[in-house]
């Protein structure tokens, strides 16, 4: 695929949470439709995109139809099991590509991968088992955090290990699964910055963005981050040497400790992301519609911010929060339609818009 | 209903073209579903919709379906047959209300309407056959302008008459049909006013835009208008007139000519509309939006213009200027996903966003 998907061309999403379903609307924008795939029923993406698929990434049979039914395929999230992405891939593209998810999927391979560009992580240290932890943590020491290699996201699979007393809970907390050993990084503040990548090898960041997190979720997001012009431009160069490093195609999340030494990289998402939602109202065109028009083949658009943005998360019971907010000044209300509150559960967000 | 729709609620709309299709995409920021009901087979609006009906509206089964399925029904077009609304309203509200539709739907009790209200209107007379015609040029003379009563939009069903030996050939091209003939008025440019009233009674009005017409179809809306403070306010206070003796609910367009004499009201739509489309990139909560949220029985938000725009209408053949708009600093494209480009016909919009 080369020319830029027409009109009435499919982008076939895998995944149907919130991501799935800004990008489903952000497709709309450009004449663009999407077939949602995902295995839990009524998925909140569902509700705005042409077509769903509801069935089990092992289902072959519904994965094959799905692939042949769309011109190109993204996902919103990076946990989609390897069998299913192998029997896609002979079908249509996927975009961002494999290599992506590869490394992406394995905070270890990340870690690996970050390094090999001359970029700076946090020490780290893998644990696949007690004796590796016990060594770990005469190099790396306490504090410091023990998490799973895969399948960690908004705090889950991780452990603060602030002593050594505490490092054998922690590790008996993962449960057997192969771990990574992180050091503690001093850090002022972290940064995010939203990178894109066309088909044809552009590149265009959106403003870095300054993270708070509440109990390992993210909590707020403010444009623009405290950063030296020095530090924001490394930023951008650090996105973007990961992304042509990748041969990436869409967007990719960075998350990056201010330290008194520079940039440290956190870790990188191949995927829109939750710090990157203040651009749906501080830009022409936001991290959903630049993703689609990567993934689409069409060239990137104008992601200068035109206005200073503040997201903040609506987590759980913070929905109670929705009829105050919906009456006040500069707030764009961006809810998810998810009909059950939970706690720790992402249930919308909104983005506060400086004026004048 | 007097409560706000909660989430997972589902509007139905009347009509599924670009109103539609980004009606659907404002709820769903509200975590609303929406359930299109539209006669033609695969309408815009369909693919960013929870649910689509696909029948005319004389099948009342389809009907009774549809009104059943949902918590409230709006439309997206005023010509929607009084037959259809009789039913669909034993079922389930319809907002706006049906005043509003048997107002708008005929320019004669329209134009008594508004002058009831005390506000301006161009000369006119109600045409029913060709004998008023040769009274009424006596009285009201060229240049002036046949419209038939009914259905018309975009220019259509409208015959110009610039001097008195062209009315025997208007008169013919209304083809029998019921029709208004209203007087030059002398104006400098015309503006519209985008009014929004909630079920409770609040109103609020977006700022005044310039329209630019081009074959009787609407071209650019510049905002802000060129209006003096006083005529601005005019402007916002005629909207408000105009929802308050309605008792609306929901968003209405208002079209007004500037003259040396004040506004002169041209006509009004009981929905969102055209020259409302820059308020997507230019508002925290657009018409869009506003329509929803009065409709669902939520307060209004914030559509205070953060950002100066212009929108320009992409018609028929401009698609082609759509990949070199893509990569437009400060362009915002919003495609209605139409497969078939025809003359005249609405493919898009672009919002060009002032910055700095």
């Amino acid at each position: 695929m080369t020319d830029p998907l027409p009109t009435g061309a499919t982008i076939g999403i895998l995944g149907g949470g919130q991501l799935g379903r800004m990008l489903s609307v952000a497709a709309s924008r450009l004449g663009l439709k999407t077939h949602i795939f995902e295995p839990q029923a009524n998925p909140p993406a569902g509700e705005v995109a042409d077509a769903v698929t509801t069935a089990a990434y092992e289902d072959t049979e519904a994965l094959g139809a799905f692939a042949k039914s769309v011109d190109v395929i993204t996902y919103e999230f990076e946990n989609i099991p390897t069998t299913a992405l192998d029997l896609i891939e002979t079908l249509k593209p996927i975009r961002p590509g494999r290599e992506a998810l590869r490394i992406s999927q394995d905070r270890m391979t990340e870690k690996e991968f970050l390094q090999s560009l001359g970029l700076k992580v946090a020490p780290f240290a893998d644990i696949p088992d007690d004796t590796a932890l016990t060594a770990a943590m005469d190099s790396i020491g306490a504090p410091s955090i023990l998490k799973t290699r895969r399948f960690g996201y908004d705090g889950k699979g991780q452990a603060r290990i602030k002593t050594p007393s505490e490092a054998a809970a922690a590790f008996a907390s993962m449960a057997g699964a192969p771990a990574v050993l992180e050091g503690f990084v001093n850090f002022s503040h972290e940064v995010s910055v939203i990178a894109a990548r066309s088909a044809s090898g552009d590149v265009a960041c959106f403003d870095p963005g300054e993270n708070v997190h509440r109990n390992g979720i993210l909590h707020t997001t403010t444009i623009p981050a405290r950063l030296s012009p020095s530090l924001r431009t490394d930023a951008i160069l650090i996105a973007a040497n990961i992304l042509n490093a990748l041969d990436y195609v869409g967007v990719l999340g960075v998350e990056l400790f201010v330290t008194p030494e520079g940039l440290i990289v956190n870790e990188i998402a191949p995927r829109v992301h939750n710090s990157g939602h203040w651009t749906q109202n501080g830009c022409a065109v936001d991290q959903f519609e630049q993703h689609i028009r990567a993934v689409a083949g069409w060239p990137l658009g104008d992601g200068k911010r035109h206005s200073d943005v503040v997201m903040e998360n609506l987590i759980g019971t913070d929905m109670d929060r929705v009829p105050k907010l919906a009456q006040t000044p500069n707030v764009a209300l961006h809810l998810y339609g998810k009909a059950e509150v939970k706690t720790g559960r992402k249930m919308g967000h909104f983005n506060i818009i400086a004026t004048g």
